[in-house]
C-alpha cells in the first residue's frame, strides 16, 4: 500500500491501491465462507513490463476452483494493439482485478467479475487517454428467482447512485456480451452488468468512472455471498452435478471461442495459467444434450435463451 | 450408392460414394471392437444446400464418445468465403469424412481424421478449381513407442506408394498444425499426416489426389485398430484417468481456440452438434498442472513439446 496521502496520489495510484485492497478483502471473505481451502498466491512478472498476483483456490468445501487475480501491466503500444484494439499513443498501462469462482454445489452459481483501468501516454509520458471498464455476471445452474433478484438488485442500487439510466444500459450490454453466438445466441448465464470504454462526460469529475468501478467492486461480496450462504449446504444428486458439468461446457465454449480478453491474452503471450484459471474444474461435452422440457434444467436454459428483467 | 458405372461417374460422384462407403466400413469395425455400444445416426440438412450424416457412439466398452461424420455441402460463394478463405468462383461444393474417437481407457489414444474434397464452379457450373485435403493424427495419453511407430509407419507406407517425399512433408505439416501456440507450442498429440489444397501437378492424372485420399482413408483401420486391440483391456488407475482428462483439456483448447475448421463452422452457422462432437466427454482444467519430471505423464508431455521421427 502506498504511503502517499490520497490527495496527492494520481488516479492510477489510487486505482492500483484500491484493486489490491479489494483482492485482499474478497479473498479473506471467500476463505471464511469456504471454511476449508485457502488461496495460493503466484506472483508473476511480464517481460514487456509489469506483472500480477494470481490467487487460486481449489478443492474447498464451497469452491471447487476459483481465482481472484490482479495485474498491473504496461508497455509500448504494439502494431497488434493498433490494428486489433484500435489503440493509439506511445505507451499504455492497464490495471485490474479479475475473478471467477466455480462452486462445487450445483445450486451455488458460478460468478465472474472484472474491473479495470486503461491509460495511454504520448512520447512525453503525458496521459492522453484513460478509460474504465468492468462488470459482474452470474452463471447459475438452477434458477432461484430470489437469488437472481438479489444479484441484479444489488447492482441496480449501485448504478442508481450514479445515474438512473446506467443499470438498464449496462445490463443490456452484459446480455449482449456473454453470448454463445454459435448456440442460437444462448447466454452463458443470467447476466449482471457490463461496461467498457467509459470516460468522464463534460462536467463530470476526472475520477467519476474510477469511483463507479470502486462502488461496483465493493458490491461484489454483497451481491454474491448471501447467495452462497443460502445454497452451499443444499443436498444435490449426481444428476444435478452432471447438469452443472454440461453447463460448464458452455462456459468453456464462451471463454475460448468468444471472450475478447481470453483470446487477446492467448494470442499476445499473456500469462496463460492466470488467463485460463477461468475454465471450470470438471466439464462434460455430450453430443446434443437437451434437458427435459419443463424441467428445472430447462428453466435455466430458457432463462439463458431469453434474458429477462429480474428487478 | 450410385448405380452409374464407375467409368462414367464424375470425380465428385466417385468421392461421395467412397466417403459414404468408408463411413459404413469404419463404423462397423468400431462397433465390432467396442462390443457394446452402437452408432446412432442423425441425418441433417443445411438450409443453404446439402447436409450430412452424423454418427455418434457413446458409453461403449472402448469408446466413451466418438463420431464418424460425413457431409456433402454446397452453395454460392459468400463474401465471408471470399475474404476469409480466399475463395473465388460462383458456387462451391465440399464433401468429406470427419472422425474423432475418445476412448475410455487412458492407454488407448484419441484419434482424429478428416478427408475432404472441394470444388469451385463458374456461373455455367463448370469446374474451375478442385482440391483435396486431409490427414490423420494420434493423441495418446501415454507413450507406447511401438504404437507410435506402427501408426506413423502405416501412413509412411501409404505415402511412399505415391511419392517418397510425401511422408516427411505431410508429417511436418501435421506437427505444425495441431499446435497449442499459447502453450509454448505444445502439440495436441504425436501427429501423423496433414495435407491441404492438393491439385494434380503437370502430368498427373486428374484423380491423383482423390486416390491418395482414398488410400489414406483405407489405412485408418489398419493404423488404429491394432493399437486399440492391444491397449483396451489394460488396467488403469484413477490417476491415469485424471491425466487423460487434463490432456483432454488441451484437446479442447486446441479445437476451440486454434482449429480452423471448428472456428469457421461455428462462425458460419454450421451444424453445431456435428462440429462439436469432437470435444471430449469429460475434461479437467486444473490451475498450472505439471506432471512429475521423468514420469510417464511427463514423457508424453515432452513428446508433445518436441515432435520426433517415429519411423
Amino acid at each position: 500500500m502506498s504511503t502517499t496521502p490520497i490527495a496527492l496520489q494520481t488516479l492510477k495510484e489510487q486505482w492500483m491501491n484500491y484493486i489490491h485492497d479489494l483482492q485482499d478483502r474478497i479473498c479473506n471473505a471467500l476463505e471464511t465462507i469456504d471454511g476449508q481451502a485457502t488461496f495460493q498466491e503466484d506472483k508473476w512478472e511480464r517481460a514487456e513490463g509489469g506483472g500480477g498476483r494470481t490467487r487460486v483456490i481449489s478443492g474447498g468445501n464451497v469452491f471447487e476452483k476459483g481465482g481472484v487475480n490482479t495485474s498491473v501491466v504496461f508497455g509500448p503500444v504494439t502494431d497488434l494493439m493498433r490494428t486489433q484494439l484500435k489503440i493509439n499513443g506511445d505507451n499504455w498501462f492497464a490495471c485490474g482485478l479479475s475473478l471467477v469462482l466455480h462452486p462445487n454445489n450445483p445450486f451455488v452459481p458460478t460468478v465472474h467479475c472484472n474491473y479495470r483501468m486503461f491509460e495511454l501516454y504520448n512520447e512525453k509520458q503525458e496521459v492522453i487517454d484513460r478509460w474504465f471498464g468492468g462488470g459482474t455476471d452470474l452463471t447459475p445452474y438452477y434458477i432461484f428467482e430470489e437469488d437472481a433478484m438479489h444479484f441484479h438488485g444489488t447492482y441496480k442500487e449501485v448504478c442508481d447512485r450514479f445515474d438512473g439510466s446506467f443499470f438498464q444500459k449496462f445490463k443490456k450490454e452484459c446480455d449482449n456480451y456473454f453470448v454463445n453466438k454459435h448456440r442460437n445466441h444462448e447466454r452463458r448465464g443470467i447476466g449482471g452488468i457490463f461496461y467498457d470504454y467509459q470516460r468522464p462526460a463534460a462536467g463530470q469529475d476526472e475520477d467519476y468512472w474510477m469511483n463507479f468501478g470502486k462502488a461496483c467492486g465493493n458490491a461484489f461480496l454483497t451481491a454474491y455471498l448471501p447467495i452462497v450462504e443460502k445454497r452451499k449446504d443444499l443436498p444435490f444428486t449426481p444428476e444435478n452435478k452432471y447438469w452443472q458439468e454440461i453447463r460448464r461446457g458452455r462456459y468453456t465454449e464462451f471463454n475460448l471461442v468468444h471472450d475478447r480478453g481470453t483470446i487477446f491474452g492467448l494470442k499476445t503471450n499473456g500469462r496463460i495459467e492466470s488467463i485460463l484459471m477461468s475454465l471450470p474444474p470438471t466439464v462434460r461435452f455430450d453430443y446434443n444434450y437437451q434437458p427435459v422440457p419443463g424441467s428445472e434444467e430447462d428453466k435455466l436454459l430458457q432463462a439463458c435463451l431469453q434474458p429477462k428483467d429480474w428487478v
